[in-house]
């Protein structure tokens, strides 16, 4: 069965995408070659995907959305909001360790994308912003969270636990207390919403 | 009078290097240049620094030491230990914020050699974690604040507020509620610590 017998579907586009940009590339990989994989002409694929700038835009999206799928149903479970807050940022720093440290070429190719896709990111960055909002607001409702403002307050410590997100810091995730530094942070932010 | 007729000092050459990296970027500078701009030989500057690397280092350390001298001066001040934990985080801030601002070449010139200066930099780093932790200690002494391990929190301390002092978030101080996003952390911070 050839593979244009399947239907190409945006998924199957996005899929060949990645695997195209892992093997050429962020620099070299084209709209050809993701074509050129999928079998089908490149007109197909700009069916899809208006432009190779809309099309790399959608493939970083899709490796974003990956780690807010997982948390996203991480914030759906019972637990009470300083579990839950727990729970959540260990769930955002594994999620990002893990793809940077599973396949570090990959990782290093969707750095080179998230710089030119500001847009998408500050999406990614906003939804889990928000996830973390609706964590902070829980535990202010309950009574064991302080604060005056939740979406400030989500942003103090989205930004307090950048050093566990934020790509920029990939390299100090292989330092051997590394554990040891995250759970310090969190303590830190932790003690600082209880109302106590 | 020619610049000769001065004694030649190690801080006159420091002094030299960081223009002649200013002038001519950290990839072109030589030690022949700032040989030229001091009106001496190379081998006078290698009298005082042994190699170009040597040099290179040494003027990063300048660079590094004068964000921590400012900070010095501030924790010898009378201060209650939340109120000087605030003023030194803000004078931390408003110091790197000052350089990349100021000098937006030269600080670039200088995340170059931090790079390549990665002991020079772990040093710097230790400098200020060991004035946080004098802060730490200082208030878990007055009762005013709670730490088992004062060396730990501080490190905690320092990464939480790693955004508004890691050069890497140097395109974020632009940003115009820059302001806001500080005071919300450092708000978090001092009520993580507080014993309340």
């Amino acid at each position: 069965m050839s593979p244009t017998s399947e239907t190409l579907t945006a998924e199957r586009i996005l899929e060949a995408t990645e695997e195209v940009l892992r093997r050429h590339g962020p620099a070299k990989a084209t709209v050809v070659d993701v074509a050129r994989a999928l079998g089908v002409s490149h007109g197909s694929v700009y069916r899809h995907f208006r432009t190779k700038a809309v099309l790399r835009g959608a493939v970083t999206k899709r490796w974003l959305d990956r780690t807010t799928a997982d948390l996203t149903a991480l914030a759906a479970e019972d637990h009470g909001p300083e579990d839950l807050l727990r729970a959540w940022l260990a769930a955002l720093f594994e999620a990002k360790r893990r793809k940077a440290g599973d396949d570090p070429e990959l990782f290093a190719t969707y750095q080179v994308l998230t710089e030119e896709n500001g847009e998408v990111v500050g999406a990614h960055i906003a939804d889990l912003t928000d996830q973390l909002t609706q964590i902070v607001r829980t535990g202010v409702d309950s009574g064991e969270f302080a604060a005056t403002d939740p979406a400030a307050t989500a942003r103090a410590v989205f930004h307090a636990t950048a050093r566990f997100h934020d790509p920029a810091y990939a390299p100090a995730w292989r330092q051997p207390d590394i554990e040891a530094q995250f759970e310090a942070v969190v303590e830190l932010v932790v003690r600082g919403l209880r109302t106590r």
